[in-house]
């Protein structure tokens, strides 16, 4: 099949043109004192995905990558299987609603999710993606690549590198990022959302579109490590998620039976190594 | 209608006993120190609500107050409008998937819950419950009751005395808390999850369950405020909703628009206050 899957920004004109931040006036209260300013905050804006002109889903997220959105949420919740299956990706603002990502996706993948939706007929999923029981909650279990042995503090220079490409973050000390780091501690890649699966679904789209090799690198992620960040990163065939908050107990034993290194509370020099430590120990 | 509503867990047979952490082995690196210990990690569980034998939604939270969690769910997500519509409420573990509970609800709000999902027939809802397009994503806009005015650093003492009282925190490093605090600033009740929605609908529930006036207290969680956070504390009709975190452009549209007090970044003496600093500032 040809692959049409659009390019990244710089190869094409911009059609992605929302702000990701607004401005607004607060108070600052500290201690006694009481001061007027003005305050950035990160936007937050109903997107809804719709495939073949079919609505899908509707998410909150900053209205930033989203063509690396909408493939990576198409391929994390298992919609898509390739990137080549993603045919044409066009967001579009409607109204005062919000964006709409209208997605072309091959005749495969498209009845199969038609199938998916009859299937849920006159249900409607919450919390988890389009499920509505818990005989669906649960993915395929597919192991992951091993990754490289790691240089040497690699983790470690990787977290210290981060927050210089937060550029959200660092203007309204909102969102969470997700980074793909090299085994030598290189911060290739970054992608930030208000929410932490978006913008974990936006790394995993970029990498899709750029062309990666899952064993040559890890992720980073500023947030805790869940159970469906395990699984999204699992889907992407990525053997090592480094988190900066907790992980859950779900999550370590996803991590631990799809042979994925988990590291929680990614700080500074100390971390905790939940699963599979072989490439972090070697 | 004669109201049914379970009642607090000191009144009745304990029904839930599952675990809210577990225990793991680490690897803490530590520099260039490496040790083997035991860690504890907060748990987190399919649960799905079923309405009156129909499963509707499955969420990843904590299995603790899960009571208070259906009713709260049910109350901020529109399903029910009053905590006696609540007929009857049954938590049970599904083999191995899972929990689910089980409500009975009002004839009438089963008759919308039903109309509502033979509406989104073939659709599938994610992100935002239930939600498959634009259009539905804006619940009706409710204002909120005034709140009374707060005593000089009721704030100040509730963040200091808050981590006193979220245990699972404490043990797991994991997990978020939403308080309700008196004007005085005492931290009143406390719920915790995985999940900063689950913890704000279990203490939501919690209210309800107790009964409580909305304009007496405030409502603090120790995570960001986003659209969904500022929504669920409207539909109980608080007025106040202060966030550790940061909040997103969206919250504080929707806080300014129903009349809602919501102050970002609140941490020791200082916060920000964004919309409505009448019962701070008075």
């Amino acid at each position: 099949m040809e692959c049409h899957v659009p390019q990244p920004p710089e190869d094409r004109e911009p059609i992605e043109h929302w702000p990701d931040r607004c401005e607004v006036e607060v108070r600052q209260f500290d201690g006694g004192q009481v001061s007027v300013r003005a305050d950035r905050v990160i936007e937050e804006t109903p997107i809804a995905l719709v495939y073949n002109c079919v609505s899908h889903a509707v998410m909150l997220a900053t209205p930033t990558d989203l063509i690396d959105f909408a493939l990576g949420f198409s391929l994390t919740e298992g919609i898509l299987r390739s990137a080549d299956e993603m045919l044409d990706c066009d967001p579009v603002q409607v109204g005062d609603e919000g964006i709409e990502i209208r997605l072309s996706i091959s005749g495969w993948r498209f009845a199969e999710l038609k199938e998916r939706r009859r299937t849920l007929s006159g249900k409607t999923g919450c919390g988890l993606c389009g499920v509505e029981s818990l005989k669906a909650v649960a993915q395929p279990v597919r192991r992951v690549s091993s990754v490289c042995p790691l240089e040497p503090g690699a983790i470690v220079r990787a977290l210290a590198d981060l927050p210089s490409h937060q550029s959200l973050f660092r203007a309204t000390g909102g969102g969470h990022a997700a980074a793909w780091v090299d085994v030598g501690g290189r911060v290739d890649l970054v992608r930030e959302d208000v929410g932490r699966h978006n913008a974990l679904d936006k790394l995993i789209g970029a990498l899709h579109r750029r062309g990666f090799r899952p064993h040559e690198g890890f992720v980073i992620c500023t947030s805790r490590a869940s159970f469906e960040m395990v699984q999204k990163t699992m889907s992407a065939g990525i053997g090592l998620l480094v988190a900066v908050s907790a992980p859950t107990g779900a999550a370590v034993r996803l991590a631990g039976e799809v042979g994925m290194t988990l590291v929680g509370f990614a700080r500074g020099e100390r971390m905790l190594v939940y699963t599979h430590p072989e490439p972090i120990l070697s």
